[in-house]
């Protein structure tokens, strides 16, 4: 029985870059909020943060999250998985303990926070003992294919989003199976990713973005673009509408 | 050589129903735009002039563009086609018209414009011609697997978004196949799918969604729903990431 109710947390989708493409529901949480926490690796800034910092209350308690450094480690080893996984758990800990002193809490997630986003590991533990709200954001990829104006799916068409991480077989069969795709997570995978596209027939329906909403942002057909190079971020939208018309 | 300049058309995604949901971006282009339009089929409301209503200038021009009347036809008949490709024509000089007397237009799109949005078929035939701005929205989706709390996919996860008219088969070999997927127009398929995601071994990861954003929304477990109605617009969503963890 406490006489000061527990706070709220949320977590806000703070979309594709542009500060304009936060919803107005995002802006709204993100400013009456106590405390704002964003994940980061140490020595970076958070681009969450950055696409909302001009709403932050004056009065604000920031909360950095930095993941640990982990480089010396395989990601698939069981030491990682236990750092990072410890790390969630801290960052759980010390959220929790805002909301249990009565603060809203609002962790920011780039894009949507439940697609592809750390903070369902903060859900994940915390939702059954808080009352939470999730407040979706615009995806990357719908940043994407807006900025290029590729009309990426229509009718009963069906999307597939596939990292760019897969083998080579494995991304030509599921690219030749749909009749739009997503490639996420190009960065150095991208001349297995063109040959891909080349094998499934669909190199003429695709096209690569750069830096999605940011104000230098470009796009252009994935046949077009000579080089390899694709920052971690980029990504390859495949229409599947246009080719149909 | 006109001393007036020729309008810009915007694609504005008004997103999944709450108004709230609205990007900024997309407020001040709706209360900014000379003319309006919106599809709707004849005597129902556009769900997207709902959403966005109360921010219209109080001297717009709306522009409903009404679907033809096509109830006699077989959707995959060559004058079925034929009539709806007349009256994307139509709608898109009707849009023309506007941009060449120097006025805005803005086109609302539920959810995102060229993510399953009509809009395309306006920017399809308008891009070339005039200056063009698609505005992203959050897709119905996203504003689904935020009510529901369901974190969807993480990683490298394989997302596929499917129809809920394929065949079962299809549908039992893709729910196989895909880490986490979203089962979209679901209506008079609900049995179908349910026998799918079963099948699949999927159907512990399956939630049932509702009128997404809607103030009325809800959602529940597929197993738990007993009954097979479901409306058009209701989806499913298969967690990817709950099944690891």
């Amino acid at each position: 029985m406490s006489d000061r109710q527990e706070g709220v947390l949320y977590g806000v989708g703070t979309g594709p870059g542009d500060p304009e493409l936060l919803t107005r529901k995002a802006a709204r949480i993100i400013a009456a909020a106590d405390v704002i926490a964003y994940f980061a690796k140490r020595g970076n800034r958070s681009h969450a943060r950055q696409i909302a910092a001009e709403l932050f209350a004056e009065d604000v308690t920031e909360l950095p999250l930095l993941y640990p450094v982990t480089t010396e480690l395989d990601r698939h080893s069981p030491a990682y998985r236990a750092a990072i996984s410890g790390f969630f758990d801290d960052s759980a800990a010390r959220i929790a303990s805002y909301l249990q002193a009565g603060h809203s809490v609002a962790v920011l997630s780039e894009g949507d926070p439940l697609f592809y986003g750390s903070y369902m590991h903060l859900h994940h533990r915390l939702a059954d003992r808080f009352a939470c709200e999730v407040i979706a954001g615009v995806t990357a990829m719908s940043g994407c294919w807006s900025l290029a104006g590729v009309p990426i799916c229509q009718g009963d068409d069906i999307v597939t989003v596939l990292p760019a991480t897969l083998p080579e077989a494995e991304l030509i069969d599921r690219l030749a199976d749909s009749d739009a795709a997503v490639i996420m997570k190009l960065g150095r995978h991208l001349p297995k990713v063109r040959r891909a596209l080349l094998a499934s027939g669909k190199l003429d329906q695709a096209t690569y973005v750069e830096r999605g909403t940011m104000a230098d942002g470009h796009f252009q057909a994935v046949a077009d673009k000579a080089d390899d190079h694709a920052p971690y971020f980029a990504l390859i939208l495949v229409a599947g509408w246009q080719a149909r018309s």
